[in-house]
C-alpha cells in the first residue's frame, strides 16, 4: 500500500512519520499542508483531522489516523524500532508521552514562536526557555547516566529516539545551545545517523 | 509482584494506573504524594522520578516507570483493554496521545486551578475554558458519529477510553458543563461502569 502523509515540512512531527515510513519500506506520497498559511484549519483539512493537526495520514481504504507518535508506532509494529523486552517498550512509551507532553510544547513551541513566527525573544513567553531547558536537561542526564547504551529505550535506536530528536535537533532554532548538553549533542549525531535520507526532491 | 503506586488522589493521571492494576489483578500499594504540598519537587521523589511527576511506579525489582500512559500500556499487556485489530490499536494510541497534549493540558489544568488552587474564574488563563470545550466537543462528535460502538477505539472499552474518563468525569471541577456534550456524558456513564472499584480504604 501507498500512504498518503498530510504534513509541513517545517514540522518535526511530521517528519517522524516519513522517517519511520522510509525506514520500514512504507512507499508514501506527501501533500504538502502550510500550517503557516492555515491550511490545518480549512473546512477540507477539518474533515480528514477535526483536531485541526498535521501529520494526518491516509491509508489506502481511506482511514485516517493522527497523532504523529501514534502513526510511528502503528508503521514501525513488528520492526526492531519497537522493542522487544516489555520493560523496553515501557521505557519507550515513557519518553514517548513525555515528548509530547513536556518536551514539545516547550521546545517546539518556541522554535515555532522565533523561527516562524520571527518574533523577538521579548515577546516570547519565557516560561518556554525555562521548560526547554529543564527537558534538554533531563535528556542529558539520561543518556549520561551509568548502565545507558547511547539510546533512550534499551540498546538501539527505537521510536523514542525517533520521537525526541525530530525537535532536539533544530532546538538552535529556538534558541536553545545544545553546546551545554553534550551527551544529547552526541546522541543526535548517533540517531541522525541511523535515519533515511529519502528526499522530498525524490519523492 | 505487588506493584508500588507513588501517587495523588486527586489526580486522574494516578487513578488512572489504579484502574489499570485492578483490572489486570495486578496487586498494588499506594504512597501517597501531595502535590499541592510540593512533594513531587523533593530531592527524594526527583531521584525515583526526575521528571517531578506522579503517578510513578516502582516494580518489585527497584525499576521504576513514569508517565501514566505508558504505564497503563505496560500493565494491560495481554489484556482486553488493548484492541487486537492493529487500526484499532492505532486509534487507541491517537486518542492517548491527544488526551496528553491536548485534553490534559486544558481540563485537568483548569480543574486544577479552580477546585484545589481554589482561583476565581476571572484570573485562570481564558484559553484553558476555550480549549478544553474544543476538545470536549471533539469528543462529542467521535462519541455521536455514524458507526460509533460507544467506545472511542474498536467495539468495547480501550486504554483510550480509561485515559479519557479521567478528567473527563471530573470536568465539571473544572467549570465544564457535560450536559452540553450528552454522547460524552452517556460515554462516562459507561466507562464509569467498567472500572474496578476497589477503595483506597481497602489497600
Amino acid at each position: 500500500m501507498t500512504l498518503t502523509i498530510y504534513g509541513d515540512r517545517i514540522s518535526g512531527n511530521c517528519l517522524k512519520v516519513k522517517w519511520v515510513a522510509d525506514r520500514v519500506g512504507m512507499p508514501w506520497r506527501w501533500v504538502d499542508v502550510d500550517v503557516l498559511k492555515g491550511e490545518t484549519r480549512t473546512p477540507d483539512f477539518l474533515r480528514l483531522n477535526p483536531a485541526g493537526q498535521v501529520p494526518l495520514v491516509v491509508l489506502e481504504d481511506g482511514r485516517t489516523l493522527a497523532q504523529s507518535n501514534a502513526i510511528m508506532l502503528y508503521l514501525a509494529e513488528g520492526s526492531d524500532l519497537i522493542p522487544a523486552d516489555a520493560f523496553d517498550r515501557a521505557r519507550m512509551f515513557e519518553w514517548m508521552f513525555w515528548e509530547q507532553y513536556t518536551h514539545e510544547p516547550a521546545i517546539a513551541v518556541r522554535r515555532f514562536h522565533k523561527a516562524y513566527l520571527n518574533k523577538p525573544d521579548d515577546e516570547i513567553d519565557p516560561a518556554l526557555m525555562v521548560r526547554g531547558r529543564a527537558a534538554l536537561a533531563r535528556m542529558q542526564a539520561a543518556l549520561s547516566a551509568p548502565g545507558c547504551a547511547g539510546w533512550l529505550a534499551g540498546d538501539r535506536a527505537s521510536l523514542a529516539d525517533l520521537a525526541l530528536v525530530a525537535y532536539t535537533r533544530v532546538a538552535h532554532e529556538g534558541g536553545f545551545d545544545l553546546a551545554e548538553y553534550p551527551a544529547v549533542q552526541a546522541w543526535v549525531a548517533r540517531v541522525e545517523a541511523t535515519l533515511p535520507v529519502r528526499d522530498f526532491d525524490r519523492s
